[in-house]
C-alpha cells in the first residue's frame, strides 16, 4: 500500500485513512469469541426525565479567575479538545461574567426599547415569545480568547485551557431589526446601547449596522437560554466579540452616539503599537485551532492519527483551512467536515502519520473574503505588547519524541 | 393597518407579525422609568465547570412505562412544546430501552464486525476515534412514535407527550462504509445485523442499501453520546425508524439474509388490513406536529400567536409544510425556520390570529419525494387497526372558546 504524502512530516491524503485505517488504528484482530461485558448481565437504569453523561466521559469547564477583587468575575472555557462536530453543549458552552450570573424570574424582567424613538415600548419575556423567530448555528468569541499565549513564555494548557472561550450553538430568538420597525427609530440614531440586568448592569455601544444583524435571543440549542448565557434573554450579535451580546438584557437606547461605557473604554479596546486606542474594534478575526493532539495530550505509539480541529471568522464563511506539521515550511488543505455558513465554525480533519519524530502542528484558516490567519508574530506585531483581545495567531503544537503534546509559542 | 389572511379563520400573512406585533402582543407601554430587578443589587455565581438550566425554566422528559415485566423498559418523551429551533438538547433527547441503560466502560468495550467478509476485525473505542468521522444533523424517531394517537379515544396530552419520540441532535461518527470497506464485505453480504450490548442484546438485521449510509456514532451535539444513547458507540441509520440505530453497538454481522430477531418478528413489524405483516419498512414518514399552540396550553386573550412547529420526513427533505385553522378546509403555507436538508427536521410557523372562537389547528408535511402526511384517517386505513407503528397522520390540535388547547383526533 501507497502513502501518499500531502504535505511534509508525515500529512497524508485523506483516501489513505480509508484503506489503512484498521492498520493504523492497531485495531486489526482475527474474531475472537465475543466476550459478554458485565454490563449485558443484568438490567440498567430505566428511562429518566433528565439525561447526564457517562462517568467514564464526565467533561468539565476549566475556570478563569480574573479579577479575584469583583465577585462573580471570571471565565469558563469549553473543553475543545474533548469534542467533536461544531455544536457545544450547552452545560459545556463557555462563560464570562462580570458580576456573577443573576437568578432572573422572567415575569419579573422586561426589555425597554427607547432613546431616539418614536414609540419607546417596554417587552416582557412571553410578549418576545409571541414574535417571529429566527434559528442559526452561531459561534461566540470573547474576545480575550486565547490571551494566555499573546505573553512571552508557553503555559503547558490543553487546547480548551486556550482557546475555549470560544463555543458555538444554535441560536433562537427575535430579529431586533422587528423591535426597531415598531418602535420607530430616527434616522439619527446610529447606535444602540445595550445593557444587562446583572449587578455591573454590563452595557456596550453597538453601531446600527452592525445591531441591525442582531437577534434577542432566547432558546440555545433547542431549549430556553441557560442563566449563564442570559436567561431570559440575551443580544446576540454574530461574528462579534462576545461582550457585545449583552447578557440578562434589560435596555436597548437608540442614540446617536456611543455611551462610551466603562467596557468600551478601559476594556475592549485594542492598544496601538502607536500608542492610542483603538475602539469598537467589534468583528473577530479569522482563526483556527487543532484541537487534536493537542496540549497535554499523549501519542500512544508512532502510527496514524487525525488531525482535527475548528476554524472560524466573524468577517466571512470558511473558505479552506491549510495544516502543517513541520511548524508552517509546508501545507496541505484539510478536509472541511462541516459545512461553511456565516458565523458558523467548521470542523476540519487530515490524517497524519507520526514517525516518533519531533513535529509542530499548525492550521491555518483563510476566509471567503480572503483574510487569512496571520503567524504569531504579525498578529502580535499589529498591536501594543500590552494588548490581550483579539489575538488570532496561528496556534503549534508541539509533539516531541516520546509523543508528549505541548502548547508552543512558535 | 389591514389584516392579511393567508387562509380561513384567523391565519395571516406573515408581514402582518412585523407590523402589529407589539399590539397583538400586548407589549407597548410607554417609557416607565426602568425598574432595577432585586438581582441587580448583589453579585450573582461565579462561573462553574459543568452549567445547568434556570429554576423557571427546568425542563423534563414525560416517562412512559410500556413492559412493566421488562426491567429497565420503557421511553422517555422529549418536551416539544416547550423548545424552539430544531437540536434538541442532550439531557432531553427521546429514550427507547428495551432492558435498560448499561454503564459501560469504553476501555472494555469492542465492536466486531465479521460474517460475510474477508478480515473480521475488532475496534476498540479508542481505534474509532482516529478513523475519519462525519457530522450531520439528524432527526431520530421511534416508530412507535404518536402511538397514543391511533387509538379511539383523544388522550388530553402535551405536544411532547403525543409526539415526543421525536429529537434531533448533530452526530459525528465513522462512517460505516470505511469498515466494511476495510473488513472487505462480500458481494453476497445484503444484510448488516447490529447488536447492542445492552442486557437484552437488542438486534436488528438492516439491508446493506441502508447501512451503507450509517455512521458509528461516537459524539452528539459536540460531546461524547450519552449512556442513554448508546455510549460508547451507537449505530445511528439516519430516516430510519430508531430502533434499528443500535445502541451500545457490540457487533456487525454481515449476512446475505436478515437473522429474523425478536424486534423484527413480534415487534417493529407492521400489521397490514389483509392480516398479514410487513416487515423492514424502516424508512420514517412524511410529519409534522404544531408545538404550539399545542395540547393542554392555555391563550390566554385574543390576539395573534405565533403558531410554530416540527416537520420531517426519512424519505426525502421537506419542501413545504401547510398549516389550518378550521381542521383542514383551508391552508396557508407556513413559513420555515430552518434550511430543509437530507434527514433533519424543519421548524415552521405563521402567525395566527385568533378571535375568541374554537379552532382546530392542524400542520401537513410534504418532502421533496412528493409524499404528503395523511389524514388520521387514512393513515389509520393503510394498516390493521391493531398497528402502532409509523403513524404519520396530521395532528389536531383543538382551541375552545376559553382559549384551552386539547389534543383531538380529527
Amino acid at each position: 500500500m501507497t502513502q501518499t504524502p500531502a504535505a511534509n512530516n508525515g500529512l497524508l491524503n485523506r483516501r489513505w485513512f480509508l484503506k489503512a485505517g484498521a492498520v493504523a488504528a492497531g485495531a486489526a484482530v482475527l474474531t475472537p469469541a465475543m466476550a459478554d461485558g458485565p454490563w449485558m448481565t443484568y438490567p440498567g437504569q430505566s428511562p429518566g426525565p433528565y439525561g447526564a453523561p457517562s462517568r467514564f466521559a464526565a467533561l468539565k469547564r476549566e475556570q478563569i479567575t480574573l479579577n479575584p477583587l469583583g465577585p462573580g468575575d471570571g471565565a469558563s472555557c469549553s473543553p475543545l479538545q474533548s469534542l467533536n462536530g461544531i455544536i457545544t453543549p450547552n452545560s459545556l458552552h463557555f462563560e464570562r461574567h462580570h458580576s456573577g450570573i443573576p437568578d432572573i424570574d422572567p415575569e419579573h424582567h422586561r426589555l425597554t426599547v427607547f432613546g431616539q424613538v418614536k414609540n419607546p415600548l417596554v417587552f416582557s419575556y412571553e410578549s418576545l415569545l409571541r414574535y417571529p423567530q429566527q434559528t442559526k448555528t452561531w459561534f461566540l468569541e470573547c474576545s480575550g480568547n486565547s490571551f494566555r499565549n499573546t505573553f512571552d513564555e508557553a503555559p503547558d494548557l490543553t487546547a480548551g485551557e486556550v482557546s475555549g472561550l470560544f463555543s458555538c450553538a444554535e441560536w433562537t430568538g427575535v430579529p431586533l431589526h422587528y423591535l426597531l420597525d415598531e418602535v420607530g427609530a430616527h434616522k439619527t440614531a446610529s447606535w444602540v446601547i445595550a445593557e444587562g440586568a446583572d449587578a455591573s448592569g454590563n452595557n456596550r455601544s453597538i453601531p446600527m449596522s452592525i445591531a441591525q444583524h442582531a437577534i434577542i435571543a432566547l432558546f440555545q440549542n433547542g431549549e430556553p437560554i441557560r442563566p449563564s448565557q442570559g436567561f431570559p434573554m440575551r443580544l446576540f450579535v454574530p461574528g462579534c466579540e462576545g461582550n457585545i451580546s449583552i447578557k440578562w438584557l434589560r435596555s436597548l437606547k437608540l442614540s446617536p452616539t456611543p455611551a462610551q461605557t466603562r467596557e468600551e473604554t478601559s476594556k475592549y479596546t485594542d492598544l496601538l503599537a502607536d500608542g492610542t486606542a483603538q475602539q469598537f474594534s467589534l468583528k473577530m478575526e479569522v482563526k483556527s485551532v487543532i484541537t487534536s493532539p493537542s496540549g497535554k495530550m499523549q501519542l500512544p505509539a508512532k502510527g496514524i492519527y487525525p488531525i482535527t480541529g475548528l476554524a472560524w471568522s466573524g468577517q466571512a464563511p470558511i473558505s479552506s483551512v491549510h495544516v502543517s506539521a513541520d511548524g508552517g515550511k509546508s501545507w496541505a488543505a484539510a478536509e472541511l467536515q462541516t459545512e461553511p455558513s456565516p458565523f458558523a465554525p467548521v470542523r476540519f480533519r487530515i490524517p497524519w502519520q507520526w514517525h516518533g519524530q519531533p513535529a509542530v502542528l499548525q492550521s491555518r484558516a483563510t476566509d471567503a473574503a480572503g483574510n487569512i490567519q496571520p503567524t504569531r508574530a504579525v498578529a502580535l506585531r499589529k498591536q501594543s505588547p500590552l494588548v490581550i483581545y483579539h489575538y488570532n495567531g496561528i496556534q503549534s503544537w508541539q509533539v516531541d519524541a516520546s509523543g508528549k503534546v505541548r502548547n508552543a509559542l512558535i
